[in-house]
Parts: structure tokens; C-alpha cells; sequence
């Protein structure tokens, strides 16, 4: 824990989300290793050690008092019930009950009991046939981990204890747990694992909260409460700092909110290059709770809805009505301006939690995104119902994930045409002229993009994944992490060639991965004709700027240059130099 | 078990090694889950428990001896000693004496004392800081499953359990399990999981027997002894046949034995086609036990050389010399035809059982092959030393696995010419002009194949990978299994683009991948101009036969149509058309 003589100490990862906070650590803890303890006890000690189970019972029962009332207040009554029923299960005769009686009448010991029982609960829930109690068994587990940290004295904190404003060290963040995280409390996220472009990533750019990834093991060495400075812009996070180091960084930050402050005045200009060139500038959404009002005026439209956050925040698969709702208040709060909802992209790393798919030895390579939607005909048609039931509010398209044969574009358009000869037949209004595109994200499209073209409206490059493949690197592998970028030749060339193939045949291609919204890069993508630009709330009006600064002709002598260039490394140095000379021409 | 009267059955499977056999099936039997034990005993049931457990020993023990008899016999002293290792250790204080002990003194059911001693064991060499006891945990582990499977009476097979002529039928073969398998009673391989390029399928093919994987879990059904007839052409497995399947087969067989003395005629001729055109024919090659014999006359040399087998077969990482005594050999043994050698290609789905890498949550798109030499530079030194000093004794050409970046080119160059100036100091002989290429396996070296072919001396494309990052598409996966084809029109341009570059800079390209050994593939392959075509050995004088009845003109009108085509099966279509249309035109 921090003391007033602490010494400083710097970690360093990838800055994914930029900006900079000053605030406490909260240490989001592992589930704590178990200490040994004996599987019986001597019938003497029983006494003693049913007192000890009691107390640990207690404890757990007020700790879990005190998440409740957090919980309501914060999370809402849904919430909180989950772990109400935990604490009303901490006094079944079916749980603490039994384990009881295994310390009384067989003499083992607390810990062993608690073991023994969730065994055997587990055991009983997983042959029910019934999805809701084998839902259950997480319940169990978690509530008997809480149980068995105050047997052993460990610690067993989670997000529910997270009540006031703080900095999030974890491990890793997974989808799962952040859709449980009370963002108001966030300042900002340093985790262990991951690379560029993890959830943890896109979650706080979305939120537009500094981030760091991929820090490494040293992490460790952080404490609740440790007093921290995280530079997202720099991937520096810094425990205990000295005066010195807290009275630079505060500089900083009046020098970073002053930037935001000239921003604002590009906020509801439209997106146009020093030569008169405009292009359209959209956002990424998906969060439910994304502050996106201000966006509706100004960026272009959403560029990326991502359906699957409305799944993974849901505990059922959401039906036709309810995802219909939320797609109809999308496209119309977005009055007419393009809104491209993007059909379920679930598998590689991200799951549902009442949707347990087969573990994959390289799932980013397996049964995810459209694989999975083509597989689960009535999910994917539910979805596509909903979809094309809200294109009737606004300016709805459609956008297939992880496309990578044009016969599963064919399967996917055959799957749209029944619904809406469904939708017809009811009486259901939609849009007929609704478009249909995929991401560029599989290198097969960028090789066969002539043809891919004749067959859709338009095209979105997901870049995260697009340079995941072309450069056979998992993105959230920080071993291979010095491989990953988006400057690579490669990468460039492939969407460089992607662009031109739709333009051929009169198709638009947007752009929804991270290299959108990166300053650095928008000269090279408006030099290739980049018709849409869809990027993280955050980056919308510093991009509008980066692009008054720039001209059409100039970026692609910039262009034609990158193209030929051998390595990232190369590319970044070209572009550097060239912002340099552009700055020095016009001074 | 097979009777007289039992029923014929059909499995069907990815036939990966074509070819008709008959045997019975011998399963290599899952580690059984284990049966319900108490964890306790009564002291009154002491004695018998401890009879019990004596049994269980001393069949443990006579088992153990046979497999060391059979296992002298064919598989050498050195791997007879690992079993003889486990049978001295069936008789240590530390391990039997302990199980015993844990019975007596503190009435442990025998099943909960050998895990107890197991547990105690491997905590105890896990910290031991040296590998090689580390090591025997494995051991201590095999041997407490096989004394456990004779307490419960539950099946414990192995592979030296196999010492007679038999289908092998399995749930998965690890490149580990592989290299303890005595290949001369293995008529052929099922597996239940797999894909067309797995370790199980090189294998098989490069041992020239029938092989089916992605059986499926209906392939459990099979029992030891069941008699069997498998059709890897078909990808079928036929339990029990009755008469006339039998009959059917019997004549089938006789068909392909006939075949193969037809091509016997091609064997040691030249590849050329119809038209007077020659291509280099080289076989790849790896296996310590492969017959390559007869293959120096029939092949124009070894376009790939797998140096990760010799790495697999051995219990340590093979020294300077032990590897330079294996290139030596292999470079002379094919009197200046030129050998590809392959540097290190681990990671991924090839392990070494000494050195345990990082589990990684996509290893396929991980740390793995060149990534991992240039991080493991000790390793690489050694090996690329080896290597030059064997291209002294033949015509020896280097070849990078898995390059991405022309950043990892550069440093593996540059190694590699640290290597000679450290040979040349000490006047150790290797050729000066020793050739230095790269696998064509991930999308960037194809996107920036112009780049690349200038520092290169030859490109050797691995289909397998290739098409798994074209096509994001994990290749032992066999829910995606359904998109993985080496015809699909992105993956032909890919090859196609890259020769082409290629060409333009004067390099030669091949092919390693199971493409070039395909006779379907032969006139696409022709048209392109590839120049070196490296197969398993049984498909050498099958491709001559059929480069035999192509031109190059005819194919390259083929080609035409094939690149501007959508999908895979389209294209395959369409060469089978062509195929007919050519049959047709020449009767």
C-alpha cells in the first residue's frame, strides 16, 4: 500500500485509449490459489472448526449485504437479484446445511466440505436439462469461492466492490466482466494481457477513458489504493508519484483539455480536407451505455453497430421484439443519417454466457461471426427480421461479419430475401432497398475483392482483424504483439486494392477498425479514396481536424511512396517525416 | 467385438491418404475417466484393499515387461529403457513403498493413495531446476494411469500394444504419440478429429498408407479386433463388411495394385508434359523411418526438408553435430540434387517434449517457427551452423518457415551470415553460395511478394498455412473444415500473383503444401509456371503420369477461366470439366 515515502515506480504497456488521469487503484484480484488445508479433521477439533465455518459464514453473508445494496443502487434490481439469490442460497440445507453435516458426521474438514458439496451440486445441476439451473452453477462456484477466501483469510474482491472513483488493474478484462463494471467509477483501465485492439481496448476508447494493456507480470506489484497516474497516450502508468512527476503530469493534463477545447470547434463541422474534399465520418457503437447523444450532429451516421454487446449484456438470447426495439430507437434517433448494423459477431474471444460454444484450439481461426450465423439458421433470421423490421425508422444497412467465401454471401443474402418475403407477407413495413455489405477482414476478400464487389453495396475494412490474418498474428498475444500493425506494406496494399476493386464496380468502402480514427494514418487512407470512416466517439473531432490539415494531393505522393516501402517500421518514418515537411512548408 | 452375424457400418470421414486396406482396427484408447472410489477404507478392510493393490502391481509389472520386450524388438534399446525406467520405479520405496504406506498408516482407499503419492511426486519435481527430472513426471504419471486402469479394471492401451498388423483407430494423433508408433503394423490411420493437413495426415501420406481423419465421435463404436476395410480415396471406414462389400473392395484393390505397376513406368523418368515442358519433381521429407531409398533415382531432390522431426525424436535439443551428422548424410545421400532444409518450424500444433512453450490461446496465429528462432537465437545458430557445414557434402539450400515482415528476413539473413564468418574463422568448410529462401505461407509475403523477391533466392509456398490465413480458417478444425480448399479462387490468385513477382525478379518458386501432389491441382499448377513441385513420396510418380497428359497452352486457358471464377467449388467444377473435355478430344 502507499505510504507518504513510497517510492515511485514506472510500468509500461500499450497505451490503447490516450489521455490522462490521476486516481486510487482498484486490484480487480485473481481467484486467490488455495492454501493447504488438511481433507480431515480429529473429531476434538470439530467444535473449533464448526466455529470457524459459522464465522465464515457470517462474513460472507454481510459482504454480500454490502454488494446488494451497492448493487441496487448502481446496477439496478436485475442485478442485485443474482446475488440475492446467492445469499439466500448460503442458507439452504441443500448448501451450508450439508456442508455442516460433512464436518459433524464425517470429520472433514471445512474447506474439504465445501469442496465435496459444490462437487456434488454441480454434479446434480449439470445433468438437469434445463439451461437456468446450470446457470446456477456459476452461483454456486462464485459463492463458494466468497465462502472458502474467509475460511482461508484470502482475499476475494470483484467488481461489485469497485463504489467509488478508481483505476482498474486486472489481469485481463473480458467482455464478461466489464458488461458487469459501474463505468462511472472508472477512470481508467491498466491490465496485464492483451494487445491493441482487445475488448479492454475498444471499451475504453468507446468510453473515452485512458487505457493501458499488455503491462506485464510487474502489474502485480500494485495495490488497492496504491495512489497511480496512467498516461494512455504514452502506455506509462505510474504508482506513488513524487512531486515532481505529479506536477509534470498535471501540466499535461491542462495542456490535453486545453487540445479538447480547440477540438470542439471542429465537433459539428463537417469532415473536409484543406482542398475542399469531403468525406463521411461516422462512429462505432455498440455499448448500451455509450454516451452517443451528442454524436448524432456530429458524425455522418454509425459506421459499426455492433449487435453483439446487445447480446452479451442480455442473460437470453433477445428475441425479434426486443432487438427490433433497440435497432428502431438506433436508426431513428440517428434522423436519416446511414446507420450500418452489423449482424451478430460472436466466437474468438468474445461469448455469450448462456451460450456455452465448444472450446476451439485457435478460435480465431474457428466457428465465429457469420461461420456461426449461417450455422444457427434461426438466431441469424430472428436477427435479420429485427433488422430489417428498424430500416423501416431510418437509414438502415446491413453488414455480414467475418465473410470469407462469396458462397456464404450468397447464403446470407438468400437468408435476408426469405425474411423479407416474411416481412411482406405479414404486412410488416421495411426498407426494400435496404443495402447489404460485408467487412473486408479475411486477406480472401482483399484477393477477390473484383468479384466480392459485383455482389454487395459496400464494403467495411475491419482492420483488427484484417491485419490479424495478413499477418497471422493473434492481436491479443502480446508475445507476437511487435508484429501487429497496421503500417505494415502489406496491409496498406491490401486496402489499397480493396478500394479500387469496389470503386470499379461504383461500391463504397468504409473503414470501422482502429486505423480509422488514427491520425498518423489519415493521410494514406484519403489518399486511397476512403469513402467512410468509422471510429470511436473519442476520435471523431480530432480526426475532422487532422483531415482540415490535409490535402488529397499531397497524400498520395505520401501514398505512392508507402506502397513500396519494405517494413511498418519504414512506413511510420515515411509518414513522420512527411507531417514534418508538410508543417515546415506551411510555417 | 466383431461376430459372425455383426452388422456392417459406415463411417466417413476427410480421406487424407488415398489407398484401400484391410486389417483389424486396433483403438488407441482415451485415458478412461476413472470409476467412483472412497476416498477412505475401514481398518477391517485393510488387508483386502492391500491384495487388491499387490494385484494391481504385478500385473502392472507384466505388462510393463512385455511392452519392453516388443518395445527392444522394434523400437530400439533407447526407448525400451523409458519403459524399463517406469518398471524400476513401480518397485521404489519412494513410489510403491509410499502408495503401501498411505493404505496401512492412514487408511487411504489404494486409488486416493497412488493419486496422493502421484500429487506429492510431481510437486516434488516440478521444483526441481532440472529438466530432465522434470521430465519424469511424465513417467510417474503414465505409470500411476497404468496402475490405476488394473485397481479399477478399466482399459489402459498404448501404442507399444501394437505388435501386429492393424488399422490404428484413434481420437487425435500428436506429432508425440506418432514418433513412439511402430510403423511397420500400421495398415492405416482413422482418426475422429483432424483436417486435411494435420500431423496424422503428413504422416500417412508420407508413408504411403490410407488414412481418414474427422471421423467424427460415431467412430467410438469401433472395438479392437473389429475387422475393418478403409477407403482413404473416400474417406470411408467400413466396419465388419459383409460379402459384398467385401467382394467390392477386394476387386478395388486389385484395380489400384494394377495402377501402381502402370506407374511404376514413370518412376525414374523426367516430369514432362504432353508438350515437351520439364518441371523439378522433389519429394518432402523429414521422417527418420520414411523410405527414401529409391527416391534419389525417382525425384529430382527434397523441396522441403522437415528438421522439426528430428527435433521431436529426440529427448534433447539435437547438438551442432548430431544435427550436421543428419544434413550430412542427407545431402550426400542425393548426390548434388538439390535439398531444401527447413529451419526449426515448432509452435503451433508441434511440440517438443522438452521444452515446454507458453500455452497461447491461438497458436496457430502465435508465437511459432521463425518468430520463435529468432527469439531462441542460441537455438537458431546452432542449427543454421549445422547447416552450412552440411551443405559442404551436397547441393543445400536454407528455407525461413513462416517468414511475415522483411524485418524477420533481414535478421535471419544476418544470422545466417554470422554463422559463416564464425565458419570461415575456423576454416570449417560450407559453400559460399549456399541458397536462402522463404516459405510462401502467410498473406503479407504475398502482398509484398515484389519486395521480397529481391531478397530472396526462392520462394517454396506452403499451401497448408496459406490456405488457413487466406482463408482464416484453422485446418484441424473440423467445424470450419467445410472452408478450407486449396481450390478456392483467392488462394489460386494468391500463387499465381506470387510466381508472377517472382519471375519478374528471377527467382524460382515451389510448392510443399499437399497442392503440389495433386492431380487435380497439376494444370493450374502448370499454367502458373511453378517451377519445383514438392510432394510425400507416393505421389511423385502419379504427378509424372499426369504432367504426362497436359500441356501447358491447354492448362493455361484453364487457369484463365479458373481465376475469374467465385467460388471453390466452382473451380473444381470446372477442372473436372476440363478434364473430361481433354479425355474426350484425345479419344
Amino acid at each position: 500500500m502507499n505510504t507518504a515515502n513510497s517510492q515511485e515506480k514506472r510500468f509500461t504497456g500499450i497505451g490503447v485509449s490516450e489521455g490522462i488521469r490521476f486516481g486510487r487503484a482498484f486490484v480487480l484480484a485473481e481467484p486467490a490459489e488455495q492454501a493447504f488445508f488438511p481433507e480431515r479433521i480429529e473429531a476434538a477439533q470439530m467444535e473449533a472448526e464448526l466455529q470457524r465455518l459459522d464465522a465464515a459464514k457470517t462474513k460472507t453473508f454481510t459482504e454480500l449485504q454490502r454488494i446488494i445494496e451497492t448493487a441496487k443502487a448502481t446496477l439496478g434490481e436485475e442485478k442485485s437479484a443474482i446475488i440475492e439469490g446467492q445469499q439466500s442460497f448460503l442458507s439452504d440445507p441443500a448448501f451450508y446445511g450439508d456442508i455442516e453435516a460433512h464436518v459433524k458426521k464425517k470429520l472433514l474438514s471445512p474447506e474439504n466440505a465445501v469442496q465435496t458439496v459444490v462437487g456434488k451440486l454441480t454434479a446434480l445441476f449439470e445433468k438437469m436439462n434445463n439451461a437456468y439451473v446450470r446457470e446456477r452453477i456459476h452461483d454456486v462456484r462464485d459463492l463458494a469461492a466468497r465462502l472458502m477466501s474467509h475460511l482461508q483469510r484470502t482475499s476475494y474482491s470483484d467488481l461489485t466492490q469497485l463504489t467509488e472513483e478508481a483505476i482498474l488493474i486486472a489481469s485481463d478484462l473480458t467482455p464478461s466482466v466489464t458488461v458487469q463494471l459501474d463505468r462511472r467509477y472508472v477512470l481508467g483501465f491498466v491490465t496485464q494481457l492483451g494487445g491493441e485492439t482487445t475488448h479492454t481496448a475498444i471499451l475504453s476508447r468507446s468510453l473515452g477513458i485512458p487505457a493501458i494493456v499488455g503491462a506485464g507480470e510487474a502489474l502485480a506489484e500494485i495495490a488497492s489504493g496504491d495512489e497511480l497516474i496512467i498516461d494512455g497516450t504514452r502506455g506509462l502508468c505510474i504508482v506513488n508519484p513524487n512531486a515532481a512527476t505529479s506536477a509534470e503530469y498535471r501540466a499535461m493534463f491542462a495542456h490535453e483539455q486545453l487540445l479538447t477545447e480547440r477540438l470542439a470547434a471542429f465537433k459539428n463541422e463537417p469532415a473536409r480536407t484543406a482542398d475542399g474534399h469531403t468525406v463521411e465520418l461516422a462512429v462505432n457503437a455498440g455499448m448500451a451505455e455509450e454516451k452517443l447523444d451528442g454524436m448524432v450532429d456530429e458524425a455522418d451516421g454509425v459506421g459499426l453497430f455492433r449487435t453483439e454487446f446487445l447480446f452479451m449484456q442480455s442473460d437470453h438470447f433477445p428475441t425479434e421484439d426486443e432487438q427490433f426495439h433497440v435497432y428502431k430507437q438506433l436508426a431513428s434517433a440517428w434522423n436519416g443519417k446511414p446507420v450500418v448494423i452489423r449482424t451478430l459477431d460472436i466466437g474468438g474471444d468474445k461469448e455469450l454466457s448462456y451460450w456455452q460454444l465448444p472450446a476451439e484450439s485457435n478460435p480465431f481461426l474457428g466457428m465465429r461471426a457469420i461461420r456461426l450465423c449461417l450455422h444457427e439458421q434461426d438466431l441469424f433470421k430472428t436477427q435479420l427480421r429485427a433488422i430489417l423490421r428498424a430500416s423501416a425508422y431510418g437509414c438502415v444497412k446491413i453488414m455480414f461479419p467475418m465473410v470469407t467465401t462469396i458462397d456464404e454471401l450468397r447464403k446470407a443474402k438468400a437468408f435476408t430475401e426469405q425474411s423479407k418475403a416474411e416481412l411482406r407477407a405479414e404486412h410488416i413495413a421495411f426498407d426494400e432497398n435496404v443495402e447489404i455489405g460485408i467487412m473486408a477482414e479475411v486477406p480472401s476478400v482483399i484477393q477477390l475483392a473484383d468479384r466480392f464487389a459485383k455482389q454487395v453495396d459496400f464494403f467495411s475494412i475491419g482492420t483488427n482483424d484484417l491485419v490479424q490474418y495478413t499477418l497471422a498474428v493473434d492481436r491479443m498475444n502480446e508475445k507476437v504483439a511487435h508484429l501487429y500493425d497496421y503500417f505494415h506494406p502489406a496491409v496498406l496494399r491490401s486496402i489499397h486494392s480493396l478500394i479500387q476493386a469496389a470503386h470499379r464496380e461504383g461500391k463504397w468502402v468504409g473503414m470501422c477498425g482502429k486505423m480509422a480514427g488514427d491520425p498518423l494514418a489519415a493521410p494514406l487512407l484519403l489518399a486511397m479514396g476512403l469513402d467512410e470512416w468509422s471510429m470511436d466517439a473519442p476520435s471523431v473531432a480530432r480526426q475532422k481536424f487532422r483531415l482540415s490539415t490535409l490535402t488529397v494531393g499531397e497524400s498520395k505522393l505520401l501514398l505512392e511512396k508507402a506502397l513500396d516501402l519494405d517494413t511498418a517500421a519504414e512506413v511510420r518514418a515515411a509518414v513522420k517525416h512527411w507531417n514534418q515537411s508538410q508543417e515546415t512548408s506551411k510555417s
